[in-house]
């Protein structure tokens, strides 16, 4: 009833022409008289819910800053550090949707679902705007954000999704070898952490496939092994030109590409893409939880990792990616010295493999 | 460094001429061609951060739902019912203002400030524009808001606030024999009661006074003993014109006024400015209670009620406050009738007294 557009339109200038009437026989005039220009919000946002915003999203430690360091290196697209915000609005609004009794008490309220909308993708534009330089197309990186994203498929008509997937046992062997502290996750228990894995990464790709053709999944393995190709396609998928810069993101650190001291992935992202990370987690694993793997995480298999294997054969690294990994061997110092730089807590940063 | 604002236009301007000339060469072109127009978040919303908005607060159960329905009566103003999520919002940018550890992520990832403003104040302005219809003067009720109101009168620099003040003892045993659930009130617990109104009056009389000669204390006894006078101070406070509407509001109960059938004020704001609420609480409270309450809730006395009589002299009715109550009390089937119409649960309407 209240969410006619045209009819409110209609009650705007009506409220406006018995402003001017009834302002003139008042006692005292108010002081505030009212533009009959639409104000924007921001005056510099020029952004709004039909933009074909990016939004990339996965569980923590699946690839999501080297997608959106690579993303960044486009000279279309900024993404920029992760908001942390985004999410918590999410979540809030997610709270209210579920519990049925404060849904009712919201719409007795007149806070109906399109009010809410309006404010949590205002809520979102702002933060995504303003947090970063401005780019014809604006992407966010807040890894939960998978989590809605049918909603945020309903906000932003436009948005595109990429969701990373990557093996769980290179994800979990990273929270815990990197001391993540994620919601839910006991850091002290690779068992939990797996089971853990698999409930997040199985409501973010129901999520994934509830958005449909807007939501395309990007493996990390094979972004890492093939990244032409895997940006090529990706690319494609965003509408966006193909661009030689994203294929060498680590020559923008600094420049385009904005680094957070305190985000966990900064020291990593500075190198360029190689195969470091792959198999780093083989032989890291309770043997316990190694034997039961299929059970534990039946989301593996799904996904195409062979549970039993370890590591599953990934597959052949293209030669450009066998030779960039050589190079972080041989120059283990000066690769070092620039992750050292980026973050605030040296002690963190991996140390040189050595050539 | 991200945030002047001359500079971003340019960058704006310099990118979007970029763009063109890019997209010509590029080997294919983006799907949207940005306008350079400004688009605001929402084409009706006329109200921007300098509007000059009103918030009201206080402790729940002391006139802050009669407030907002004699403000609603105005021709200029638009209250409306609780929107529960503003105060919600505002909690969540608390917490994350008051964690050290927390403030400094986000800064990191250039989520400043600012750009937390801007998305909490885009956020609040939509819900108040979107749930209700539009007005000269956009006013909000949610009591607890008054835990924040410096911040607000930060967000919102014209904004003006109405802090609603009331005997702690007839809040609190309005509070417990209405049984309005309150995060950590325990409503079988009179004493504890009373000690959480004085610790939510303290930091909300603080905030009150931080915001300085934008925040107007109303006492609750003395609107509803003399509506008149107080009304025509509240209404000079807002730079709004006296009208003798907001002294019948009873008269515009679903018209002007919207009431929501889950709110608990709401059967009691369907009736005339009357007294019977003024000492409802006597005898109600442990007599060990009563014999500590100087101790229990010093703000009593800091506010001006006597806390050791019960009741103290609260003054003397205007006359036409005294027929109204008279009529409430003549008429008790016909207002009680009325109060059930406008409530989901009728057995927590008020009996009627009789004359």
């Amino acid at each position: 009833m209240r969410r006619h557009k045209s009819y409110l339109l209609l009650l705007a200038i009506a409220a406006f022409s018995l402003f001017y009437f009834y302002s003139g026989k008042s006692e005292t005039k108010p002081q505030t008289i009212y533009s009959a220009a639409l104000l924007p919000v921001k005056p510099s946002l020029n952004y709004d819910q039909n933009s074909p915003y990016i939004f990339i999203g996965g569980v923590p430690r699946s690839g999501t800053t080297l997608m959106r360091a690579m993303l960044d290196a486009h000279p279309d697209v900024r993404c920029g550090e992760e908001t942390r915000v985004i999410p918590r609005v999410l979540g809030l609004r997610s709270q209210w949707r579920k519990s049925e009794k404060e849904w009712n008490r919201l719409q007795q309220a007149g806070v109906t679902n399109e009010v809410i909308n309006s404010a949590v993708s205002s809520f979102i534009m702002q933060i995504m705007v303003g947090h970063g330089e401005p780019a014809n197309r604006l992407c966010n990186k807040d890894p939960f954000t998978m989590k809605s994203a049918d909603y945020l498929a309903e906000l932003f008509p436009k948005a595109k999704f990429l969701m990373m997937v990557r093996d769980g046992r290179a994800t979990v062997n990273s929270i815990i070898s990197r001391k993540v502290t994620i919601t839910g996750f006991d850091l002290n228990d690779y068992r939990q952490c797996m089971q853990k894995w698999n409930t997040a990464i199985e409501t973010m790709i129901t999520q994934c496939d509830l958005v449909g053709s807007r939501c395309m999944k990007v493996y990390y393995e094979q972004l890492v092994l093939h990244p032409e190709a895997q940006m090529r396609r990706i690319l494609e998928f965003l509408d966006l030109p193909f661009n030689e810069s994203v294929l060498k993101h680590e020559e923008l650190i600094g420049k385009d590409i904005s680094l957070s001291k305190v985000e966990r992935s900064s020291d990593q992202v500075v190198k360029p893409v190689n195969l470091d990370a792959l198999t780093k987690w083989v032989g890291k694993i309770p043997e316990d939880v190694v034997k039961d793997m299929a059970d534990i995480a039946p989301m593996l298999a799904k996904l195409g990792y062979d549970p039993n294997a370890n590591p599953p054969n990934y597959g052949k690294p293209d030669e450009i990616v066998r030779k960039k990994t050589e190079d972080v061997h041989k120059n283990g110092e000066t690769w070092y010295k620039k992750a050292v730089e980026v973050v605030n807590d040296p002690d963190r940063v991996d140390k040189p493999i050595g050539p």
